[in-house]
């Protein structure tokens, strides 16, 4: 803890010498709405904190996005309303709440993630509907523009007005920002999205992986289809997928290898895993005195995230009977009907400070649906966890977490009461959990420069440049065939046969002068013998 | 400059800030004699100011190397003299000069960079000799090990003593530091060392690289066979040159990408190229003098670096003669028989103080052999080159200065007096090779924390954290066959072609049933049409 209030400081020092780096920049921001734009938020106000002009252009109606202080916020109109939106994304997480058999639980989530994708996306045709926006962005001198790839309407905004870009991510479909930025993604030991397996796989989830890949190509195609087609009108050009990403000058991937598995990555990828952690503060009186009164137990803190604050009924009264079974006190941020059968150790609450609560020393454990801006929370803080993943990346998530022996996953469609109170009385009290989130937690910590700080950094090195040109590898000029050197292969195995095939009939060759010769110097012996 | 001084400033407060980081640690240096001491050392220098207790062992007879008040050294005794040292460096450098014709020139200085190896790596065999020594290091409890891994000799005393070990470099032959770390080294746009291509080849040039790439395979292996039978012997085990290199925490590598070329890495490698552009020092009076009085054409700082100080007379002469015809002042770092043909405007002198020559803004070009400290000063201090090279790493290093347009470079067993003072007006007189390299200098400098702080911050993690398995990729756990999932796609392709024999035996089994009823129902019906 001190060696982090050490760096901070000492990144603000850092930060606050260079005057000259925050001068006149002008940002651009095109965010992505839900808990994509939680981090984001934070790069745009210690951007805005350094001086700089971020501006950032949202859709009228939104989830997480609105008018603020502290940055200059500008909408524009969209043709969806807010129960549309919510809606969309409500049967989007009921259907992995179904339990429908394979291959309709995959097809039905696969159809509804488009759904919500493509309201998602209509904002972006609200963007250059608005000629009050177009006309604004147009004489506005912006040095660059910071957008999540995942909605690609930053993207295209950016090749629209020729920006430099910077994408913020954590995941992405397809692992499109290996394939845009010419990063080797092995199959072997690279685990594909949604698989579920580790970094050390079994021959069948190897199969199973490279199998994924392949499905891969085509996954992503279909789910951006409109969006490309829509980004093709805008441009005036046929645009790819890949054309749009990959001439992004930095990524800012919220990566850390102490969650992340190892593997092959590229010099223009930055990794700003745990940007979310910021330093805590301290609890209100009302959370002070609940933690307080929690005694030598300690609580447990439960979240199921941002998008997800209700579940059904009969889930909750499972969820909380098993709650009820441990000392500790649970704070669960909760919003739907109250369970009749709510024991006294349980408190629901609207809302909860989740980063300064887990950062507390009472706090035993964390519940969380195993999104990355918990998981990286839990890992700053060194907070073992149960996982309760439901969509996107979460399952993934939490198999990392279990590799790391720093927690337990269950399965929400079929968990028990006991499984639930099993993992939690497992992750409190088995030492290991603990002991192995600690070291992932020091490990994580200890780091030359906070990632918000490296984020500012590259954001910033972008408009002083204009871009990172000298980030780009050679690889994006050579199309599949030379870039796997098939060609060159080709030329060398010709080489080599017709090398063969010329030997060859040159050892004939002799071969036959040899034999005529001695065929025709052995027959006058034979007759003279006889 | 300011950026700089501010950035300098912040990271030494920083450092400052971290006592505990500091507390206790005890480091184990295995050096590597000559120009890849000068970088290191640095390093070594810092973690000492840091506190911790840094041992350099070193063998007594040594060019660069030597007994300092900066941090403690231990020298054990070896079995060569340093004539013979100079001796067997001579005659590689007098390989490279001789121009003797294509293979006999590859194989020569082959053999001889054999030779120079095997007696550098002799010292290795004196250390495991000197009981005293293995005393020492058995009875010391180090936390970690920093070595070159050009001369094996650390990594195996690493594995020796079981310490977790970084490794430090610049250049390594046959790629080895890709293929110990697992990472992707595509041979269709990623040069391979002595081919002197850049990140941009034609067909013919791939073909080259690919040929290159092959021939790497065989090349290490003869390289550094003795140093390997020796480190089998001394470890009690087969170990082969990849066991020895792949178990390395971190790989501190001196790149830059304005430097070098943009490919794929790992994550467990950092940069830290332009770690030995330390903040520029008043000159001495006699050097001040000398810049002063160059007037407004100001100076040209020649050197051949640390390791070569004199060449053959006639090509002397033929660099007097050049040097001679510019207005600038040449200050020529030169220990050989001074040339009949000196002219005023050439001050020959035993030593320069190089990176602050680079920095005075009098300063208009650079004469250099193209070794990799030399090149980051220029680049750090923004001054044009005219290189060179030698051996080594210097003609690929010459390579990718020229493609950024930085500088140019000379054939230096071809060059004449004409080409050596045409390319030295050009890079002075042609602004736009200032240009690119204040570019390049810009770029360089505009990051987030120095390269020595960051090399600092990976050296005391690794001895904090007793090594970074974090940051190992699960690759190391695959075989060749497994890493490129030949297994999988064979597979695949067998389950492929066993479904094709399946269904067109399926089809062939009803085709067939149907043809046997048809013949069978058609014969009566036939028989009772006749």
């Amino acid at each position: 803890m001190t060696f982090w209030l050490c760096s901070q400081l000492a990144a603000w020092i850092f930060l606050l010498l260079i005057p000259g780096l925050s001068d006149g920049g002008k940002l651009l921001v095109v965010p992505m709405d839900g808990s994509h734009w939680l981090s984001m938020r934070q790069v745009v106000e210690k951007l805005t904190e350094r001086g700089h002009e971020v501006v950032v252009i949202i859709p009228e109606v939104s989830w997480q996005m609105g008018v603020t202080q502290a940055y200059t916020v500008k909408a524009y109109p969209v043709s969806y309303t807010l129960e549309e939106l919510d809606g969309a994304f409500h049967q989007y997480v009921l259907s992995h709440l179904k339990g429908l058999p394979f291959p309709q639980n995959v097809l039905t989530q696969y159809n509804n993630s488009i759904a919500v994708f493509n309201i998602f996306f209509s904002h972006c045709k609200g963007l250059f509907s608005s000629k009050e926006m177009m006309q604004y962005l147009n004489q506005s001198d912006f040095d660059a523009l910071l957008t999540d790839p995942v909605s690609i309407c930053g993207a295209t905004v950016a090749n629209y007005f020729s920006l430099p870009f910077i994408f913020f991510m954590r995941g992405f479909p397809c692992g499109l920002h290996y394939t845009a930025t010419q990063c080797p993604n092995p199959v072997s030991y690279v685990p594909r999205l949604f698989t579920f397996n580790s970094d050390r796989m079994t021959f069948f989830q190897r199969v199973e992986n490279a199998l994924v890949a392949f499905l891969e190509l085509w996954y992503c195609n279909g789910f951006y289809e409109d969006a490309i087609k829509f980004s093709s009108e805008v441009l005036q050009r046929d645009v790819s997928l890949l054309d749009l990403l990959s001439s992004a000058s930095i990524w800012l991937l919220r990566f850390d290898y102490v969650f992340e598995y190892v593997r092959p990555v590229m010099p223009n990828m930055i990794f700003v895993g745990g940007i979310n952690c910021v330093q805590k503060k301290p609890l209100s009186k009302e959370f002070e005195a609940i933690v307080n009164a929690s005694g030598e137990h300690g609580i447990v803190v439960f979240s199921l995230g941002s998008m997800v604050s209700e579940i059904p009924m009969k889930k909750a009264i499972e969820i909380t009977e098993a709650l009820g079974s441990v000392p500790q006190t649970v704070l669960w941020r909760y919003t739907g009907q109250v369970p009749s059968n709510l024991p006294n150790n349980v408190k629901l609450v609207k809302w909860l400070p989740q980063n300064d609560l887990l950062a507390h020393p009472k706090t035993r454990a964390f519940i969380t649906h195993g999104g990355s801006h918990g998981v990286y929370e839990a890992i700053c803080n060194a907070v073992p966890m149960v996982l309760m993943p439901l969509f996107g990346d979460q399952m993934d998530n939490a198999k990392r977490v279990e590799t790391r022996g720093a927690g337990l996953t269950l399965n929400i469609l079929e968990m028990t009461s006991k499984d639930i109170s099993d993992a939690l009385r497992a992750v409190i009290n088995d030492k290991k959990y603990k002991e192995n989130i600690k070291r992932l937690s020091e490990l994580h910590l200890d780091r030359p420069i906070h990632p918000l700080d490296l984020a500012v950094h590259w954001v910033e090195f972008v408009m002083r440049h204009k871009g990172a040109p000298h980030l780009r590898p050679a690889a994006h000029e050579l199309n599949w065939i030379q870039y796997h050197s098939l060609d060159v292969f080709a030329f060398l195995l010709a080489v080599v046969l017709l090398s063969m095939f010329i030997s060859l009939e040159c050892c004939l060759f002799c071969f036959r002068r040899c034999f005529h010769k001695k065929g025709r110097t052995s027959k006058p012996t034979k007759s003279k013998s006889h």
